[in-house]
């Protein structure tokens, strides 16, 4: 039986199926994907996945799977803390689909609100790290660690390839930093940073503040030596002691990075969680990732905006340095609205009350006679106990506390936010000690002078109404999926189905520490098994890892399984990656992090892979070809008819087949890539697996293997062993793994095939319907789409001068988000509708397509000049239309409200159009002060 | 130590109240209580409370009462049946702020979502019982049903006192129909409908279908003997069955009554849920409760508002009908979009899944050789086992299935929506019987042949993606506490705190039968007996019950208490009841209820209880003088220095004194009425205790009294004993009480007191600001209002003709919604900005005030005509102030965006101006085809 779940998550019902059909001259959706999908990749059988149930069954199941999670109380540390998120953020931002299920701030013109939470999170980490410019957060503190860590390679004078590393540095920041250096031929040293040399060359150094131990150093010395030998110094900072303890900026580093997640952001068993990087000047054009900047308006009016975005969003190939285009911006709103709803004096109040418990603690250890490695500390206090490690942590995790046994003789305890003094006295206890007088702190003399936060922004929003309020207005900035259609190719905007969403804010999810004892995480290592073993069976695949916690990480794990294999083999030669023209930057920018060269193959003229240039190019690289990269369905959103013939020319040069799996939305329940030819895929779960994007994040993006590839795969970041850890927790961003899991459970296997159907269906309606009035680029057999379909504005621009950006604009004003513009081919719009977005809307879409195409006629026809019509001034603000002198020569209802757009229930962008080259000349990217926004 | 908390629900801080108190003239803000409350009444120690927790304490302890609740698998009935709320509603409304934190709509044109979700509540209800008129919810099904026994009262022909009452009828349906019939005179008399006979004469019928025991009738011939006898005759009936079953209205009966709780409310241990009430056409202008309508606005364009409203809001005091003046919108929203997103398809499918379990059960006990009590029924069966029903209950119990022990030798067992069939498995088990084939129902011939829901919007959203953009769409149109202030007095719209809300939702709270063994109760009746002994210390009386589900139902309970004290002691002939001129007109139709008389006693020149008249009243009445029901403060927003003088008086006079606790937020930790000289109160737990209005209900409204009075409170309804039941669950809407516990354990005693002097504060500070602008009609001691001043607008609207709806419509354009209007004085506005607004919000509305108040001027000084200005059309829609032709005096500019709007955030109200009366004139009052919404 179908699961009734399947029609509350596809749109269109059988009648409305049976309409479109009819537009595209079809019978079923059978034979329509009988007709679109080459037979030679078909997937004929029934996927092995257990049958659909219902919401309410699904949320039993959840419910015990959960039970099987142990809450105790972390006091583990090493990164990750028990917070408190504030209950008005949890439910307004964390659990509010106006903010989860927004897109990335493409457009920025709808998507001020959380441009506007960013810019606060950039402020934030400018602000506590004391240096000039954060960007809008990263994955988690390793991989932000290990792309300063590439940051200061390129931007150092040294030629030195040795990046020096304090020993006394996260465990897992260290595993990841292992994983990402050796590709790139970085030698990691261990640096004893107390009293202990610094190599005599080296490009860089990371230092740990305060260290893994707790201890806190006055690194001030070490960055001057550091600076003196070329290198660039990385602060590795935890933002809560930055309120009481001297700023990397302030100490001379160059970068600092690290985590915001204590910042209200539930453990989540690792994540999501937003990391920070931030920089002093002169770096910032370096710098990766996401930024927001300060711009303005076409009316001149203070507006935000992505800032550098030729930087990171289209992604240099070859040529970039970074492959990262995700943010976690989702956490990153809620980490930036905790300093708000606290601001400066609140978190100072929160970090001195976890340190006055750091100092109980360890001045009652003291008193007992138990030393500690550091008299200075923050949070953290290590205590030397020879041969009792093991009995101590066991005997508080028997009264419900979570120790760290760093060795046989040592353990160590972190307070928190969440740390009360019975907490202290269990802990004690387990040391058979009571509790006696505050230690004086050692490090004192590192005590901050410095404000911060200052900006009214963290000074006015303390009361629950007050801040309950800023998040609405916010929200009501922006667009997202609960307001209508975001039909963006490649990202598979569809439903983020409320059932889906709830057990992520369970406490028995939230708030597991990614290093608690396996005895307490029985339900997430089940969760995880199943998810795996689903999500292998669904593409054929033999192996699944769901470490990587974003798409670009999947590609460079998958990557690193092909580089390992080969150099099993004694391969280690192979190093020629295949890409083709097409494809998305991230494929090369990865293939570079994995220490290989990147070969563009040609395209044809239908957007297909030129087999003749990839036979020429497998004949020129056949040694060293180590893989291709190919996305299936085509980044052109068409089945090729050729992907098993290229799989199997790439396997007779030895090569491996690497598969995208950016457009598995295509696929899933009709091909499976793992046995269609290909070795290895990411997936991208916030696509396909309905994690909600969350304004930009966070992503999953799992790597699926071959049975050949599956010892190569991602291992546990705190066993240093062979196995490479991407992410900083051994299941990635597991916090959100719960959202798939529940798709799966709830469509089944029937369900997951009509999905795709459904979405194929729709790209094809889509496309039959627009066909006459916007050409439609590359078609597969039959004249068919696969699930999404490419307009190609190109003549129109070239006759009148109307661009893609204008229509794009235009079409915030009839009240959608518009396609995804020039990609993958420059001036067209690809168009992804989804099986998510029922007839009604597909219609209403199609319909204002169809009525700007008739506003572009307007504009060939000279009836409205080049420079002054609906299109180029788009989008209109309310406050644009009402201005009081109107002097253009289309009216104001034609501005404001065009055909089809209901009077009634009008979304207005709150800025107009963005000048973003303005804002790259003149960079702000921090909070501007209140006056810069007067007139 | 202070909670945490108390500093995120009120609005100024430390600084901010400086200020405020600096232009009010005081040092502090115990100066100031001291200055404005008398010495009298004032309370100076300290409320014997818990200190007061910080958030997360709360919700862990909310939680350890949550696990004393037992979760088991109610199969009772009795009008309560599990039922699942769709995710996307429940996160959407239920758990979204811009849904419960609005008002009642009586500002229609901010409250066009609701409204239309109401009206879709009435086309559901009229649809589903086939008649002509349905209001917009009432309290509960018993509730319902005795408006519907009064209705029946006023329109029946017959002079007869007697009601009669179909014996099958739901046990606590009967106790509050005795409760309500005994002081109106009106004799219930039990009726067998299966061939017993009427009584020869009645003026009215009340019928249960199905029944109580499940049986299904054919009512048809009742129906018409009883209109042959010049009798109403209503049927409770079950909206899920007359999906399959001849609706009421088709069989002629007159009135229809009942609960649409199980479309998707959760039980909630017996509330809140919506009742229903609809009748045939003729009757609706008697319908009591609010009845949404349709009409037009200034533009022509259809709009909605509240119908017939002087017949309901502006309650005819003592000729009142009914005091009902709260509906329970929120859960009408929740149960009108599951009938939205199930459509009549949907609706009628999960109805037969249901019946289709009942038939499986009553095959199965029938072939097992267990007798039914009828052959005939809908969900419910009920077997015959002679002396063996407490055990068959308790075997079932013990396998987590909760059925209903009739008496010793019958036991019913209800399907519903959430029935599998291994529940009815373990049912028969416990019967000692197998599953075998289902029985063929004998209700076949009272089959279903008319449609139903068959307006679009029942057909239109049934995907998650569609019914969530609906939700949204809607609120978007509303103006609720997450966009601005709401000050409006005598409403204390105050922050509804997540914290609070969280616990609504757990399944232990939330799925918990009302009639569920006290084993599995414990939780929520700890949680009762706490707030309720948590309530008397803070109003200074020695009981409380919440059993009462709205303030108006406190007022009959507590007026019932004085009842029967009275008759106890032998002077049933204590029949007057003392009302202050002043007074809420709901208080003058309780004490009819309530079988008493009304005397009005005059107001003085400063709005203070005349004491010359009230001498005088009493000396008339002296003999028959039962109560006095006072509001304190006064409705005039004033503490009356007199007040312990009037309760002296009236307890001379052998009266009691019933103080409406109405303006309670201004006594809380200052003063208590139980203390001060009064001997029974009704709290509103939806003003001073942060239980959100939710848009016009729930509401919750205790009622607490001195010892002497504690006998007579309400009683268990499933009691038929001496103690008057007013609602149908013993703790009423019970499943919303952890908001106010949460309040009060996260306030604690100290944070509570902070509360009241901050609101008094808030209120003086803003009639000060505001006096030089608008006169303020009436002050207490030192010339100090208490927790709301009143505005008076009749010298303008003299002058100017600018009224005081112009003034409340053009706050909208400022971005607010009014303050109440014309209560408790006709021509004025009375502000009650309460604690939790900042003084950012409050100086943003004074400077509107201000800012209108110069509007004003201008139409004085005849810059603007009195007929076009912006006063006169506001509030102005985006698509007023965007039409091509501007024609007023004024520009688009001044329309739009007066002084002080942000014009990045500016709320438009979707309406102009909403002509009601034209609505009342033409009636409307279910969903309009959308033809009519064309031009």
């Amino acid at each position: 039986m179908t699961s009734p779940f399947v029609s509350r998550h596809i749109g269109p019902d059988a009648d409305e199926q049976t309409t479109m059909l009819k537009a595209i001259g079809y019978g079923s959706v059978e034979q329509l994907m009988d007709a679109a999908i080459p037979e030679s990749i078909r997937f004929h059988g029934d996927l092995d996945l257990p049958a659909g149930i219902s919401e309410e069954q699904t949320i039993a199941e959840l419910r015990s799977i959960a039970d099987r999670n142990v809450l105790a109380t972390p006091m583990i540390g090493l990164g990750y803390y028990n917070t408190v998120t504030p209950a008005v953020i949890k439910r307004n931002v964390l659990e509010n689909p106006a903010w989860y299920t927004a897109y990335t701030p493409y457009q920025p013109e709808i998507s001020q609100g959380r441009l506007e939470a960013l810019l606060n999170f950039q402020t934030m980490v400018t602000d506590l790290t004391g240096l000039t410019t954060a960007n809008a957060s990263m994955l988690d503190e390793a991989t932000a660690v290990a792309e300063a860590m590439t940051l200061a390679r390129r931007s150092s004078k040294s030629k030195s390839n040795v990046y020096a590393v304090d020993a006394d540095t996260f465990p897992q920041t260290l595993s990841v930093l292992r994983t990402r250096a050796e590709p790139l031929g970085i030698d990691v040293v261990l640096v004893d940073v107390e009293g202990g040399e610094l190599p005599e060359e080296f490009f860089g150094l990371h230092l740990q503040y305060p260290g893994a131990s707790g201890a806190v150093r006055d690194h001030a010395a070490l960055v001057e030596a550091a600076h003196a030998k070329g290198a660039l110094v990385t602060v590795a900072a935890d933002l809560l002691a930055l309120t009481l303890l001297r700023a990397p900026g302030e100490i001379g580093a160059d970068i600092a990075a690290g985590t915001t997640q204590r910042f209200g952001v539930p453990l989540g068993f690792g994540g999501p969680h937003a990391g920070y990087l931030a920089v002093r000047a002169g770096l910032e054009r370096s710098l990766p990732g996401r930024l927001v900047g300060v711009s303005k308006d076409a009316d001149g009016d203070q507006a935000y905006r992505l800032a550098l975005q030729t930087r990171e969003q289209h992604i240099r190939r070859e040529k970039a340095t970074s492959n990262i285009c995700t943010a976690q911006v989702l956490l990153a709103v809620m980490a930036s609205m905790y300093a708000v709803y606290h601001g400066p004096a609140g978190l100072r109040g929160i970090a001195k009350r976890v340190h006055g418990h750091a100092l109980t603690l360890a001045g009652s250890l003291t008193a007992a006679g138990i030393p500690l490695t550091s008299g200075a500390f923050f949070d953290t206090v290590t205590a030397v106990v020879p041969g009792r490690a093991a009995e101590i942590v066991e005997a508080a995790a028997a009264d419900g506390v979570d120790l760290l046994q760093v060795d046989a003789d040592r353990v160590s305890i972190s307070a928190d936010e969440t740390t009360t003094d019975a907490h202290v006295a269990t802990v004690l206890a387990a040391f058979g000690a009571g509790v006696s007088a505050p230690a004086e702190c050692g490090a004192r003399p590192l005590a901050r002078t410095s404000d911060y936060l200052t900006h009214p922004v963290f000074n006015t929003h303390h009361s629950e109404t007050s801040m309950l309020r800023y998040l609405r207005k916010l929200s009501d900035r922006d667009y997202a999926l609960d307001r209508g259609m975001i039909p963006l190719g490649s990202c598979t905007m569809k439903l983020n189905a409320t059932t889906e969403m709830e057990a992520v804010t369970w406490p028995e999810f939230a708030n597991i520490h990614p290093f608690a004892p396996s005895s307490q995480t029985e339900g997430y290592e089940h969760l995880v098994a199943q998810l795996e073993a689903w999500l292998a069976e669904i593409t054929g695949y033999d192996a699944v890892s769901v470490q990587p916690n974003a798409g670009s990480q999947g590609e460079l794990a998958g990557l690193l399984a092909i580089r390992g294999y080969h150099r099993s083999r004694g391969e280690a030669h192979r190093d020629v990656c295949l890409i083709p023209s097409s494809a998305h930057g991230t494929n090369a920018a990865s293939a570079v992090m994995a220490g290989m060269r990147v070969v563009v193959v040609a395209c044809d003229a239908d957007g297909n892979v030129d087999l003749t240039d990839l036979d020429a190019k497998i004949a020129k690289h056949r040694d060293q070809l180590s893989a291709i990269m190919v996305t299936y369905p085509s980044t052109h959103g068409v089945y090729e008819q050729s992907i098993a013939d290229l799989c199997a020319k790439v396997h007779e040069a030895g090569g491996q087949v690497y598969v995208d799996g950016a457009n598995l939305n295509a696929l899933v329940g009709y091909a499976r890539p793992g046995k269609f030819g290909a070795d290895v895929s990411h997936l991208n779960l916030h696509k396909t697996f309905c994690i909600p994007h969350g304004g930009g994040g966070p992503g999953v993006g799992p790597v699926a293997v071959g049975a050949h590839l599956a010892e190569f795969l991602p291992g546990d970041p705190l066993q240093q062993g062979d196995h490479h850890a991407v992410s900083a927790a051994a299941h990635g961003s597991a916090g959100i793994l719960p959202i798939s899991w529940a798709y799966i459970r709830m469509m089944g296997p029937d369900g997951l095939a009509a999905a795709t159907a459904s979405a194929v269906l729709a790209a094809n309606y889509v496309a039959a319907r627009l066909r006459e009035h916007y050409p439609v680029l590359y078609a597969g057999e039959n004249g068919l789409v696969a699930h999404e379909c490419i307009l190609d504005l190109r003549p129109i621009t070239k006759a009148t001068g109307v661009s893609v950006d204008d229509v794009a604009k235009r079409l915030i004003d009839y009240g959608f988000h518009a396609p995804t513009m020039s990609f993958p081919v420059a001036g067209t719009l690809m168009v992804e509708p989804t099986e998510s977005e029922d007839l009604a809307e597909l219609d209403r879409f199609i319909a204002a397509m169809i009525a700007i195409k008739g506003e572009i006629d307007k504009v060939a026809a000279g009836e409205w000049p080049a420079g002054d019509n609906p299109l180029a001034n788009a989008p209109h603000t309310a406050s644009s239309v009402t201005a009081d002198e109107w002097t253009h020569p289309y009216s104001r209802s034609v501005a404001g409200f065009p055909e089809g757009v209901d009077r009634t229930a009008k979304y207005w962008p709150p800025v107009r159009r963005i000048d973003g080259a303005f804002g790259d000349r003149n960079l702000v990217c921090s909070c501007p002060s209140p006056e810069a926004f007067e007139d």
